[in-house]
C-alpha cells in the first residue's frame, strides 16, 4: 500500500510503548501518594521510582542483563510491584512463579524460562533449597527476609533490602524495542508440563492503557478511578494480578499490598487504609465475606472485579447485600488478561436488583480494542442473540504470541488468525458476553449441548448439597451424560430425586433442556481443585468419567 | 541490547495501532446507540459502520488511493465523523481545512497537503469556486448540500448522501503500517503562512486511549464516561476536535453534532438530547451562558472542557453559578492536542470554592504517557514550587513529527528531543501545571519577568474596561515594558490611574511585581484575533510596540 509516511525532524522522540513510560508524568502527578506493604512499610512514590533504579542496579550487579530471565517467588507486596517495573525497565523479562505448583513443577518452569536469577521470599526457601540442584542455568538468589531476623541461606548472594540500600538510586533506564518480551509466566494445565506465555512491553502498556478506560469510564458506577485506594487480591504471579497494578501505579493510586493472604489481614487493611478497589477469585470473595461475618468487618463501598472462575448469583447477591459492588470480569492466561468486564452503561443497571445482578455476572463486554467474535467448528460467525452457543475467539492488542517452545500447541491457539479461548459463549443483543462452558467440558448429548455451568449450579442449590460440578461421561446410546460429583452438607443424604428437583424446574420453565435431567451422581469428600483453586474436571473425569458404568453408582 | 523476542505463532495476529481498531468491539457493545446531527439525522453505530464502508467506496470510484490527501470542509456533523475515520482507514490522509482563515490561505493549505479530493459543505461553495482555479492537483469535489434543495454546482462529482446512498456498505479495510499519516491540519500561526502538522495512526489511537482514561478516571468528578452524551463545541476542523470524536465513538456513546455554531440551536440540541459533555474555547462558553441568560435554558449538569485560551476564574464562577461543571485542558495543534487537564483528584476539589476554581482554571495535570518539564533556556530543569517559571516542553507519543516542508521550524520545534511548546509555565508541587505566558508575550523588563496573563486579566476587571490585552514594547532603559491595550465598556472613560488601580492592589498583596505598574495604554474599538479566536498579541505589537513613545498615548 503506498502509504504517506512523515519525515520526523532529526530530534523527534520516538516514544516507545515500554513499561518505563507508564511511569511519565505520576510522580509529577502524584509524587508523594503512598504505596504500603501490610503494616510494615509506607513509601511514596518518588521513592518507589527510586527503588526501581536500586532493584534495577542491585539485578546488574547480580548478573542480570538484558533478555535474561529473572523469576520472583513472592507474596503480593511492593518488592513484587517494584519486579513488575524494574526488571522489564532494564530489558530483562520478568518471570512470575506460580508457588502454589509443586515443586518439580515450579523447577520445570524455571527451568523452561532459563530464569538465570530468583528473588525469593523466605517461606519459599525450602523449595528452593530443593529444587535448586535441578537449575542450573540460575546464577544468583537473592533472598527476601521480610523483615524477619533469619539467616541468609548459604545459596543466597544476599538479602533484598540491604542490596536495595547499597545500590544506586540512579540507575541508567534506556528506551528500546518495544516488542522485546517483558513478561513470562506458565499456565496452570491440568494436564502435562505447564505452558509458558510471554507478553511485550508494547502489549502490557496497551492492556494498562486499555484497562484503565473501562475502570473508569462509567460515570454510573465507576470500578477503579482516581481517588480510588486499591489493594489486589489476586496473586500477582498470576496473571499479572490482572494487570491492575499496572493500571493503579499509571493512575498514580494509593496501593496496599497485603502479602500472604489472611482473612483478618486483609479485612484490617481494607478498613484501616479505606481501600475502595480489589480484585479476586470467587473463593477469596468468599473467605472475605466469612471473615467479615466472623469479625463484624464493615465491607460496605469495597468494590470488586471478580474473575478467575464464574461469580455465581448467588455470591454476587451476598457481596451486594453486605453493600459491596462487585461485578465479573473475563480474562485468561493467554490474554494478559483482561478482555470483557461486567457492563456498567446505564441501562445495563437500571433494571431491578435480580436484572442487575444478571447483568454483573455477565463474564462482561468487550474492553476498547477488543474484538471477541462467537463461532463454529468451520469459524463462521453465530448470532448475537444471547442463545446460539459457540467458542469465543478474540483479537485485542494483548495476546500471547506463542506458548514458549511449544509450536504445535501455538498453532492451535491462534489456528484461523483469532486466539481461540476453547470457552463456549453467548453474546445478547446489548454485547453482553457469557461463558457457557469450556470447550472440552462441554456435555454433547443426542445431539444437543447441555450447558454444564448451568447445570451444576442448578444441582448446587439442590437441598443438602454443599458444592457441585457435572462432568460428561461417556454413553453409548447418547454419546455423552452428564454426570454430578457432589459434596453433601453435614449429614446430608442426596439422592438422585433431591439433586433433580431444581433441575427438573428448570426445565418445566424452559431454562435447560430436558436432556440435562441427571441419571447418574458421585458423592465426594472435596472437589478436586488446580493450583488456582478451580475446579479441576479433567481429574474428575478421570476418576468417574471413564469408568465402566457398572462400576458408577446407579441412582433413583 | 541483545533483548527476548517471542516467535509467534504462524497465525498469530499482528493488532496494528490503527484507526479501524477503535471500533473493535463497539457495534458488539453499542450497536444501537445512536449518532445525531441537528434535527435531520440520526442513526446507530451499526449503521455509522456501514456508512464508513460507503465514504470509503464512494471516494475509491472518485480516485481516492491510500496515501492520497483527501480534504473536507463542513461544519460539524456526522459527516465530519464519518471522515474521520473512513478516510485515514482507507490509508489515506485526512486533512480537516481551518474554513476561518481567508480563502487565499485556506487555498494555500489545500495545495500544500496535496488535496486531491475535496468534500464540501454547500456554505463553502463559493470560497471553493473562488479557489479551485488554484488547485490543479484537486481531482475531484463531493458537494455536501446538507438536506437543501440546491443545484449541484457544475464542478462537484456528485452529492454526498447521493453517492453514499449508491456506494457499497462492505468496503474491504486492510490492516496496514500503523505509523502511516492519518490526518494533517494547518497551525493557525499570526504570522507567515499556516504551518502544516501531521498525525500517524498510532498516534491517534494512543491519544485516544489515554485521554479516554483522564475522562472517566476521576471517580468524585469524572469527565467523560459510558453513560454521556457528547456533543463538540470546538470545530472539528480545529486539532480532531479535541480528539473526543474518536474517544465518544471508541466508547461507544450517544454523540450530538450541532452543525454550524448558533447558540439556541445549541441549547435547544442540549435541552433536547440531555448532552452531559462539551468542550470548547472560552469565547464559546461566553456565547452558551449569554444565550442561556436570554431564553432561560437550564445548563445545570452540563460538563465541559475548555481550552484554546485560558479560563479565567470569572468565567468558571459564572458556570458554576449556573450549575455547570467546568474545567481546563491544555494542548496545542502540535499535540493532537491532549497534554494536560484540571485535577479532579479528591485532594484537588476538597477546598472552598475560591480553591475549587483555582484548581479548575489551572492548566491542568499530565495525562498518562505524557511527560512534562519545565526547563530554561540551556534545558535544565527547573523546581516544581509552583512559581519557579520556565518552558514548558513534552514527550507523549502523540506529538507531531515535524511541520510538513518545513525543515527548519520542524528542527526548532523539537531541538533537543523534546516538543517545545513555547509557553511559560509553572509546575507547582501536586503536579498542576499553570501556563503563565507564550515566550514570544513574556515581557522582562528590568531583569524581572511580568506575567502578561496574570497583568492583562488584573487590568480586565478595572472600572469601564469591557477587554484589556498586554503586550511588551520596546524601552530603553528597562529593555521592556507593558502596554496595555483595552476596549472600554460603551460611554466609559479609562484613565491610566483607573486601570492602575487593580494592579497597585495586586502589587500591595505581592501578587505581581511592582514592574508590572503600567505608564501607558492604548484604547481601541475591539481587540484583533486570530481566526480561531485567539487576541493577535502579534498585530498589536506590530501596531503599538514599534511606534516612536512621542506618537503614544501617554495619559496619567
Amino acid at each position: 500500500m503506498p502509504l504517506r509516511f512523515a519525515e520526523p525532524a532529526t530530534d523527534a522522540y520516538h516514544f516507545p510503548l515500554t513499561i518505563r513510560h507508564l511511569l511519565d508524568g505520576v510522580v509529577t502527578r502524584s509524587g508523594e501518594q503512598q504505596i504500603l506493604y501490610r503494616d510494615e512499610s509506607s513509601y511514596s512514590y518518588r521513592a518507589f521510582v527510586q527503588r526501581l533504579s536500586r532493584l534495577a542496579d542491585m539485578l546488574a550487579s547480580a548478573g542480570a542483563t538484558p533478555g535474561m530471565t529473572v523469576a520472583v517467588m513472592d507474596w503480593d507486596s511492593h518488592r513484587y510491584l517494584e519486579a513488575y517495573f524494574a526488571i522489564p525497565m532494564m530489558g530483562a523479562v520478568l518471570q512470575t512463579v506460580n508457588v502454589r505448583l509443586p515443586p518439580p513443577q515450579i523447577a520445570y518452569t524455571l527451568q523452561h524460562a532459563r530464569a538465570e536469577i530468583l528473588l525469593v521470599h523466605r517461606d519459599f526457601f525450602p523449595i528452593v533449597e530443593a529444587i535448586l540442584p535441578a537449575l542450573p542455568d540460575v546464577k544468583a538468589v537473592i533472598a527476601i527476609l521480610d523483615g524477619a531476623d533469619a539467616d541468609l541461606p548459604p545459596w543466597a548472594i544476599g538479602e533484598y533490602e540491604t542490596l536495595s540500600a547499597a545500590a544506586s538510586p540512579d540507575y541508567p533506564f534506556e528506551d528500546f524495542d518495544e516488542n522485546a518480551v517483558a513478561t513470562t509466566f506458565y499456565t496452570t494445565g491440568t494436564t502435562g508440563n505447564p505452558k509458558g506465555v510471554c507478553f511485550t512491553h508494547r502489549q502490557l502498556v496497551l492492556h494498562t492503557l486499555a484497562a484503565a478506560g473501562p475502570f473508569g469510564a462509567s460515570r454510573a458506577a465507576p470500578c477503579l478511578g482516581v481517588g480510588d485506594v486499591y489493594m489486589p487480591l489476586t496473586p500477582m504471579f498470576h496473571v499479572h494480578a490482572w494487570g491492575v497494578p499496572y493500571v493503579a501505579t499509571m493512575l498514580g493510586l494509593k496501593q496496599v499490598y497485603p502479602g500472604r493472604y489472611e482473612p483478618a489481614m486483609i479485612c484490617r487493611l481494607r478498613a484501616e487504609h479505606q481501600v475502595t478497589y480489589s480484585h479476586c477469585v470467587p473463593t477469596i470473595l468468599e473467605m472475605v465475606l466469612q471473615a467479615a461475618r466472623e469479625t463484624g468487618a464493615d465491607l460496605s463501598g469495597w468494590r470488586m472485579t471478580i474473575g478467575g472462575s464464574a461469580l455465581s448469583k448467588a455470591l454476587c447477591a451476598a457481596a451486594r447485600n453486605v453493600g459491596m459492588d462487585v461485578g465479573a470480569g473475563y480474562g485468561m492466561s493467554e490474554t494478559a488478561p483482561m478482555v470483557l468486564m461486567a457492563a456498567r452503561r446505564d441501562p445495563d443497571l437500571a433494571g431491578d436488583e435480580d436484572a442487575t445482578i444478571h447483568t454483573l455476572t455477565a463474564s462482561g463486554v468487550p474492553l476498547s480494542l477488543v474484538e471477541v467474535r462467537i463461532v463454529d467448528d468451520a469459524m463462521r460467525d453465530l448470532p448475537h442473540d444471547g442463545e446460539t452457543r459457540g467458542e469465543l475467539v478474540i483479537r485485542t492488542p494483548w495476546l500471547t504470541p506463542c506458548y514458549t517452545g511449544d509450536r504445535a500447541a501455538s498453532e492451535t491457539l491462534w489456528r484461523g488468525g483469532w486466539l481461540h479461548t476453547q470457552d463456549i459463549a453467548t453474546i445478547d443483543p446489548q454485547g453482553q458476553v457469557r461463558i457457557r462452558d469450556r470447550l472440552k467440558d462441554v456435555i454433547k448429548t443426542g445431539g444437543e449441548w447441555i450447558d454444564s455451568i448451568q447445570l451444576e449450579e442448578l444441582v448446587a442449590t439442590a437441598d443438602g448439597i454443599a458444592e457441585a460440578s457435572v462432568v460428561a461421561v461417556p454413553d453409548t446410546k447418547w454419546g455423552e451424560r452428564p454426570l454430578a460429583v457432589v459434596v453433601p452438607k453435614p449429614g446430608a443424604v442426596p439422592t438422585l430425586a433431591t439433586l433433580n428437583q431444581p433441575v427438573d424446574a428448570a426445565i418445566a420453565e424452559g431454562a435447560i433442556t430436558r436432556y440435562a435431567r441427571l441419571e447418574r451422581f458421585e458423592i465426594v469428600d472435596q472437589l478436586p481443585r488446580t493450583s488456582v483453586g478451580k475446579i479441576d474436571k479433567k481429574q474428575l473425569r478421570a476418576r468417574f468419567g471413564e469408568a465402566p458404568p457398572e462400576l458408577c453408582r446407579q441412582a433413583g
